[in-house]
């Protein structure tokens, strides 16, 4: 049998998990010291917990565990029923119970309300997980990858909101991604949708303005007149999304555009208190009108990244959601959260070579394996380089030199210390740097001061 | 609906995952300096992966998941016959393509098979990632835990025997959990099958035996009357359990019982070399004959790890296993791991109280919020504090002292800073450690020096 592995999921080998660790090491010294403190929920969820939240396009992607023990005869009849529901699209406890994590905010909310008594509000909780969906594969896009997310829930003070946009531009510098933080509130969107003909356009308006970045204005207006609206609102709408210029500018217009209506007023005075409150950020923010964030249950403040000189998607976002643990019975929490895109913000750094050299860094030294006594004495050396923190191997068989030079180069080694007879003799060692090939011979005595110095 | 997580999983908490995250980071960074590279797998595997590869009672154990889109209708006739497939246990690829990982063993071999041409052989990786069993959960047994290994694949030298002998003694004492380190060769069985009757034997030696610690000496002799052993040949296997004292004793002892036997003449150089080899170790190294490691495909060195003062069957093992990638069509490459127990270490380190206070530190400061003024003053020295990296929070909302000394006391947070109206007059702030409930005025301008040094 040829190995495979499934559609849409990856290896990874050393290189690129020293890669992502270094992003999510990164990201996670700086949710710490915003107070964050982390959480690990299950990969399985039961299949009540996951169904129902995603909409039913979600509810089809979500990979579904099947019950152990199906061929138990006494359950036949049960479980022939059972399958005569997943034929019909149904989902039946007695074939499936759990299914596998789709993103972290469900379990995170889940989480939440079965630990309400316990945990202590507002609470600020970070989760880097990999989450999985049976979406058809393509470039960018697999079936198992990782989420990392920040959330606080149980305030409504827009500081929280503040922090968050101060998280972003602090791990995308730490991480030298130049990056736009682009910011709108959901308010803007109610206010838009209450001119143009009350609140229950606001969903036909959202979707159109989504697709903006996609589609081009020509085609949200065609979308928005196919959605019934009239082309007096669609001119409101048009003046809404051509909105331009400076964050002070914008702020401007959009005060001339909204009049008095309540719900902007209090829309760009959130906006107005991230942008006073955040001081000097080393990132750009963005005011952007414009940014809608798909369907998603926001309701305040939110946000999405994209990073400069890179052609790529959104490399973060989130915003303000209101009630998010009711669907577990729990109400009354606001929260507001952010969300890191660490597949692709990979991609940006591999592009934008800014992964810092010393990151894949293996071993620095391998000891050559000459013969048994030889070898016996470059073990001992060994232990003194290792006690002194030095990441050392010793190549385990006494294989040709060539051979051994070849595993030094391929695996990036630095050094090559080599004892043959001769050097074991004179309690010497010859040391090779294997990238410029120089050499020298030292006592065996001096090698760990050499290796630490060097 | 009341919110509940499957069977057998767990929510880890901050203080739990802080702890975990420890052991990890310890372990990590001995195989690191020992020159193991990082690999990791997808959870997912196809099903013909794992299949057939852990005995009739690991295959059922194996979660599989459902494939998506069931409800096609133009698949009905062949999801129905997969249906009925699975009925009579057996597997259908149109029910059921994907599995989840059920040990990283497997996995590994697979990555090597596939990837022989671009690994550098002798190729040292390690792997930390959970596995899945479907196993009936009861205490410390989850159906959702991690896994630790760290295996060289291609090398037969017994310095890779000695290394992973030395990496569990490093790994242990820097975790400060006292261990005795027991080690065996598999060679040891087979000489005593050849013994006892002949090699066809070593299959019910080495159940009966490896069942030892449970059942004790006279059920085993029981066992093996059952298994056709007769009485001169239990004989033997009793005398040969029974060989205790010093591992000079020990060795002594069996060389006499082995006589000239071959297998076991060189089962006995395997172990001599990783006394004589090791140097002095921090932990316990004990011979134990009796130690079989059940079924596993061992041929060489075995280890297990037992900690010492606590309660707990093993909390790692290992060994030399010939030709695991022969499974996916790669003969010839030999390899020896070993695995840490992550979750008996954990539940050990926790009885034996030896976590690090500074593992679960979150925030050290909590500003606390007296109002829209002082909090702005509050949200600027915040970004002081925090640029001095300095893990710090404040209380987003405004609310009673009262609460907020609690939120700061459930966090285990140190010091509350206090800026009223007097102190936002005076420039001055109040620090207050919430421990000692000890407090002092000090200017603001000094906060980040007195955080700094206290």
């Amino acid at each position: 049998m040829k190995p495979s592995i499934p559609q849409g999921t990856r290896d990874f080998n050393a290189a690129v998990v020293l890669k992502r660790q270094y992003i999510f090491q990164t990201i996670k010294s700086i949710f710490e010291l915003f107070g964050f403190q982390p959480l690990e929920t299950p990969s399985m969820e039961n299949i009540e917990t996951l169904m129902g939240k995603y909409g039913e396009e979600g509810d089809k992607l979500i990979f579904k565990i099947l019950n152990n023990g199906l061929d138990n005869p006494s359950k036949l009849e049960k479980t022939e029923a059972g399958f005569k529901n997943v034929l019909q699209g149904k989902n039946d406890k007695s074939i499936t119970e759990r299914a596998l994590r789709y993103d972290l905010t469900i379990p995170f909310a889940r989480f939440v309300a079965m630990n309400q008594n316990d945990l202590v509000f507002p609470y600020r909780r970070y989760q880097i997980q990999p989450v999985w969906r049976a979406d058809r594969p393509q470039r960018g896009r697999y079936r198992e990858f990782y989420q990392c997310d920040a959330d606080i829930v149980g305030s409504n003070s827009l500081l929280n909101e503040t922090e968050l946009l101060q998280i972003y531009s602090q791990a995308f510098s730490k991480l030298k991604v130049d990056v736009e933080i682009h910011i709108n509130s959901r308010k803007m969107l109610s206010a838009l949708a209450e001119i143009c003909g009350g609140l229950d356009r606001l969903t036909s308006i959202t979707i159109a303005i989504d697709k903006l970045d996609k589609i081009g204005l020509d085609k949200v207006k065609e979308e928005l007149a196919q959605r019934d609206l009239e082309s007096n609102q669609i001119e409101i709408i048009e003046k809404y999304l051509q909105i331009s210029g400076s964050n002070t500018e914008k702020i401007a217009a959009i005060k001339s555009l909204m009049g008095d209506n309540a719900s902007a007023k209090v829309g760009l005075e959130e906006i107005e208190f991230l942008l006073s409150h955040a001081g000097a950020l080393q990132q750009e923010v963005v005011v952007d009108f414009t940014l809608a964030r798909g369907l998603d249950y926001y309701t305040g403040i939110i946000f999405e990244v994209k990073a400069k000189n890179v052609q790529m998607g959104s490399i973060g976002g989130g915003g303000r959601y209101d009630n998010l643990t009711g669907l577990f019975g729990v109400n009354g929490l606001s929260g507001v959260g952010v969300s890191f895109g660490i597949d692709r913000i990979y991609d940006v750094m591999d592009e934008l070579q800014v992964f810092p050299d010393n990151v894949q860094a293996g071993s620095k030294v391998l000891f050559f394996n000459l013969g048994e006594k030889e070898s016996e004495t470059s073990f001992q050396l060994l232990q003194q380089v290792r006690n002194a923190g030095i990441k050392a191997e010793i190549y385990p068989d006494k294989s040709k030199l060539d051979k051994q030079f070849k595993y030094a180069d391929k695996k990036n080694i630095m050094y090559a210390v080599i004892i043959g007879s001769q050097e074991l003799e004179e309690k010497k060692c010859t040391i090779k740097n294997i990238q410029s090939g120089e050499q020298k011979i030292i006592d065996q005595d001096a090698l760990v001061a050499y290796l630490s110095e060097n």
